[in-house]
């Protein structure tokens, strides 16, 4: 079964947006790079994938030059993989997902992450901004800390908890 | 080949968000509604997609509370499909894609679709506010316009042309 990534005759940038993110997994590798996580196995372990989806996807990522790589381990090489600007660019895409299920899913403790502004430690709200001081905020001026609910094992919980 | 479409074990509203609508087409189902294309034919007709899998997209979209259904033709029965409140809600979601494309993708005679302010024709910012008069907008205040370069035959422009 070939997997069809792009969407032909469609001149529109939603559609050419999708046709290099829009495969399933390629969104949560993004938002995991988001939230700093660089390593592959470390991506392997959040994610909870296949270890050859996750090649498929950072490969596609990288000729896409959203993603790039860099060898933080000779031997055996091992690689880390940073969002380059143009894939930053795509943390509105993130927001407004994370922004839609905070809102419509159903979480019973609260969301299971809330973005900060950096400076004083306002929420992000449906424009991007801080709810508090009223900045316009970008994917550096914000944090993103476990909401009330979240699990003891939750990636970010799991993080700070590092010595 | 079953088609996985939720991300178990993820504790996370991107991944519960891209479980609803993160399947191929789908996104491109919600744009086409929010364009203000609501009947299969047209909607089959602007994607050019297999009639069973726009069916199976609409299904799913109705399942999850994001469009409604209504009939517009008794015999033979023929529906048209609405964004329910909870549906447009994703607008900001179709407005990332979009903006990343119109600036990361090539568009020779520039952006396919650019998206206006009704009151005053200012064009839609990166966070979601009118770039001439500031104010914050939400989907009912904009107007998709067909960009400068393209084709006769772009559903927005198929549209304007129609008597």
């Amino acid at each position: 079964m070939p997997l069809h990534r792009g969407y032909e005759g469609q001149e529109c940038s939603v559609a050419g947006t999708l046709a290099l993110v829009g495969e399933r997994w390629t969104l949560l590798v993004i938002r995991e790079l988001m939230l700093g996580v660089h390593r592959f196995d470390d991506l392997q372990r959040d994610l909870g994938i296949a270890r050859n989806i996750l090649q498929d996807r950072l490969e596609r990522l990288a000729e896409a030059q959203l993603i790039s790589r860099r060898t933080y381990q000779p031997h055996p090489p091992r690689y880390e993989y940073r969002l380059t600007e143009r894939g930053l660019d795509l943390w509105p895409v993130i927001v407004a997902l994370m922004q839609w299920g905070d809102r419509h899913l159903s979480w019973p403790d609260g969301p299971p992450v809330t973005l900060e502004h950096r400076d004083c430690g306002g929420e992000l709200d449906g424009h991007l901004c801080c709810e508090r001081c009223g900045a316009r905020l970008g994917p550096r001026d914000v944090w993103a800390q476990p909401g009330a609910g979240t699990a003891a094992d939750h990636p970010l919980r799991r993080r700070a908890a590092r010595p």
